[in-house]
């Protein structure tokens, strides 16, 4: 019953990219098999081609945000409106699935980002577990994970162009509580930056600065939204404080978003917030080190709140496919593609991505 | 019409403090003279004895927080009630005032505690400018400074034994946002954490964990309401880290509160927290350094909340003083008083709280 | 496999309470059998027998929060906490269960309460289903039921006269959002409303006050945590407002909690709160009947908030349990339990509850 | 020292507004005197003329909205920045405006808007005050009184077309917290409701649903943001709000705004709002008369949020004029302004507006 596919895997950490053949299992009830339009190739990714994130199953295959269509199904399958799914139908889906949903992270903190027993396509599974990542030509949606239709009008490069990044930004921004006519820094110009100075635009943000670099990503970063950028090639970080309090009455930001992943960046976004404001971090994904902090002058004396942001649950995701589909005539999500590579080219795209290069790759396993 | 009366002076940063002469002036309509009764000695003080606060017009009489009889007065003078003040009447006074009303920070971010026009009592006054510090025989209560009655049943050693601290602690618990049976762990055992704990168990914390030195503090900790205490000198930090995760089901507390002054008591508060906790940052009044902070491990994947608390507003005053009244027969805050000393012996009080040797010294400047 | 218990059910709207035998069907993995211990007579039960709840299939076995130990399993069955129960165990379940996890109301509102495929032990199922309900020797915990093993030290006695009005009482006391020395007005003195005069004491309410009837429950209020009650005989609404008044400064209560299903109750709660303040609706889980508000008197002018209450989820019976065990022996849950019932007398039971002559009747299905 | 102007009075209720002459004070330290540009005619002068509001000094000048030029003062007087006013800026004032910052609201409540001292332009001054209110050719700024510039490139005509409704509004949606992606209904078409309209969408809402009459007044909502409009006359109420419904996924819609003044709005609004939704009350700002609510399906069972909005404090103003400044050039809030009277014309002006003939009337008191 099953068949065998083409996979684009990571066999072991610094090993090359390789092609792998797959084998597609037999869909119990409720499981549904796509074929692969585009997956992202994220930054997740160069961490996981280095061994960085623990407990990693070698060989896998990546990519957990991807868009495809349904080629089988074993349904019904329906939506978190009980429409039903059918085959044909342009979707995406949740990466993280099987959440417990009986244990305290789950039940009492609420925070199903931190259940133990989560899964992540493209991440926790190793290749030999079937084709659970979106470098292939075929993904397996084990039944549970949550499909979600893109809406008429919604190209799926507009939303794979946001993909990834535009979900951490969507929490992020949650996270922000941004209100009417706030200013809004933004410490970081790769996607998920990019994504958070368009919804900070969207939520009423006034200002939203920008800082990050090279010039490109400012200019697109204005086109994204941001009515400011601050290049970090020009000036040292005090200069670049002191251009957003220019541009901020003096004060500094109401809210400040690191989407960097640089430690630094963290002490600038206390420096750079006004007294009372709120700080988000959510650029820290993986361990890039630690960073200096005066508890005094950047914490206890600005009455400060920050806030960490950790993953990304499935309301996230349903409402980044509806702001997409309706602002993706606007924002320029699909320009935030650099390139789209064939499933042969996934190392070379992961190379670029790494050598940041380019904002953003794509895998087109189907061509 | 004018008098003089005694004061204790820091002349100026190292000098010892001097017993001086300051002229009463006439009370213009609105305003009072109290008859001191007891003023706080406050790590502060402390501080402007050290020269470590910006801007302070030396020599100055300290005393920020005190308690005292209405002597004289201009009146009518009305608490936020609109209920008359009467001579003899036994009050404290919020000793931030003259905030402007009319900055950004007073009207659009709406926090007092920022206003850059803010006096202090005994902070931002030199003697020159009048017995504007509790360290005196008389405080001259100027116009618009908030007069708040002791309630009858709520002895002045209660209250001042809470003092500077409570309200601290107000603040602080204010911002922690505890919630029925939650656990809380604090860090610091001076007069500010002692108060936290106490206020965290009354807003129904389950769990109140108190760590500091030595042990008598400790003792007095659980008098207070601490459910457990952990030495500093026990152990190691990872060692305290553990037995705050082992003391809350394994994942840390709920809400963890720095009240140290410590700077690695920030990054240990991070640790003891538990994933999507919240953490209050209210002990670093002064600049004691700076602390390194793991942005991946400690916020970003924690998703923790961090806050800031800056001074304290009227309403924080004015709850401390209902509390106070409620609990101050179950609550032994008067147990806070280490020692009461004379006027002409501020000086050494001021040494004994700079040496820790005691946990709060009041001084009596009437005897 | 399966034997035969005996059970009391509601064999149709207004008919008599009829012991019947049910089938018990053999445990598929992941379920369990509780020896019944108790099991409440709830006033949703008074409204199950008046035909009020729609959708209802009769015959119906009631009992929505019970207690029982357990007899048989096949395990593992894990709490939240990944400890393993065992036969024997004293142990309470949360009645709601079979909340889809896939629809809007679960995963974008986030508000399990709301989802439309949720089940209920006791209301949703009829006796043809098995033995899903309390008024009976054994229970049926099918897989994914949660279960909550009760601590060493609490009676069941304690957690089972809190029982379902504690749940409730705690959403209510969270939505209420208490802080430190507010004062709370209670309106109704049911098994309900006197689980919020305890939370809200242990919340750190200054005053609690406790308006109801009879004289007896409002003596148990007072035991509970009231500080003040107000009878419902003695005077007319505009006298009990006047009185509320009196008891807060003039101005109105900070919070007012409405937990008596009448209808004024919900005008009454808007006249005593202050401006400002904030309204909670818990009483109100059947068509009672409308009530005249006045929007700009009672809303607009008094800038209140108004907040609904509807079910509670796993958190809410989970902290239950803790509250109950930590401050049972304080807090006197077991007085609510006016009388325990057979199983023979569970019509007699369910007349007492719903003429009011009783706070609260228990079944004890084996003797 | 001082002079007579001309201003338009209502000189008793239901009287004809006349033409009376008033003498201007000399200025004391920080008044000012405008040249008045543009004051507007507000609902709640129809309430003034038919003697609707208590307290009122007969004979009175309404407008308290208004726009002028600084002809006068006696500085330095400086805005929330520091920056000083110079003669001949173009300015608006915060018309309440003695607040005590002594009392329970100010100060411990933090409401400044119910402060029981607070004055009004226009509203609580009468004729022999001076000339505080803005259909007078010019307008006493007391000390005190906040004055705000309008920056360059903000058109009188767009502020004060937007005016006290855009004020209210954007405190009503500061009240609603409008999230990204959300969906909004607002009840009412009038000044308020249109500002709402334009706000919400601002703040990111996806649908904003304006439910009112007549059709240019849907007309022009569109135009101001709305994504749809229901006609008032179109249907009954039970219709539109199956409307809303079918607009918001047959849920309802995330957020309902009442900004209408009609009480049976309050219920509708309660109808159209999702469960778990928020509904904001801010059009009953008289006595329109009681509702009929339903607590158990309309507040209990659907576990809403209802929130009541009065009055408006420094911050709402000052984010106003920012918010017309940004957006003026998209958003069209002149146009609001059905016509500008002259003061000899103010009476006609006040029956317009009385009459509904107009969404907006304003006096331009010096042709």
């Amino acid at each position: 019953m099953s068949h065998l596919i083409r996979a684009a895997a990571i066999t072991s950490p610094h090993a090359p990219v390789e092609i792998i053949e797959i084998a597609v299992p037999a869909l119990e009830p409720g499981a549904a098999l796509l074929r692969t339009v585009f997956s992202e190739v994220c930054g997740t990714d160069v961490h996981l081609h280095h061994g960085r994130l623990g407990g990693v199953p070698y060989p896998l295959v990546p990519g957990h945000v991807s868009v495809g269509r349904i080629e089988t199904m074993r349904g019904p399958i329906t939506d978190v409106e009980g429409r039903v799914f059918h085959e044909g139908d342009m979707v995406t889906f949740l990466d993280v699935h099987e959440t417990c949903g009986a244990c305290y992270q789950c039940l009492v903190a609420k925070q199903t980002t931190r259940c133990p027993k989560r899964k992540v396509y493209g991440i926790t599974y190793g290749a030999a577990d079937g084709p659970l990542g979106g470098w292939a030509e075929q993904i397996w949606i084990k039944p549970g994970v949550k499909l979600i239709r893109l809406p008429d009008g919604l190209a799926p490069e507009t939303f794979i162009g946001g993909g990834c990044g535009l979900v951490t930004a969507l929490h992020a921004v949650d996270r922000a509580e941004i209100r009417l006519d706030q200013s809004v820094v933004v410490l970081g110009a790769g996607p998920v930056g990019q994504s958070i100075a368009a919804l900070a635009r969207l939520s009423g943000a006034s200002e939203v600065i920008v800082i990050g670099a090279p010039d490109d990503r400012l200019a697109y970063a204005r086109r994204m939204g941001a009515s400011h950028t601050i290049g970090l090639g020009d000036q040292g970080a005090t200069a670049r404080v002191d251009e957003v309090r220019r541009l901020t009455g003096g004060r500094g930001a109401d809210v400040a978003i690191e989407a960097s992943g640089a430690p630094d960046a963290v002490s600038d976004a206390l420096d750079m917030v006004r007294d009372g404001g709120r700080v988000v971090i959510c650029g820290h994904y993986t361990d890039n080190g630690t960073v200096q902090v005066h508890p005094h002058y950047q914490i206890n004396r600005k009455h400060v709140e920050i806030r960490g942001v950790w993953g990304c649950d499935y309301s996230h995701f349903h409402r980044a496919v509806t702001i997409a589909a309706r602002h993706g005539d606007r924002i320029p999500w699909r320009e935030m593609v650099s390139r789209t590579y064939g499933l042969d080219q996934a190392g070379e795209a992961l190379a670029a991505v790494e050598g940041r290069n380019m904002l953003k790759a794509l895998i087109a396993p189907n061509g």
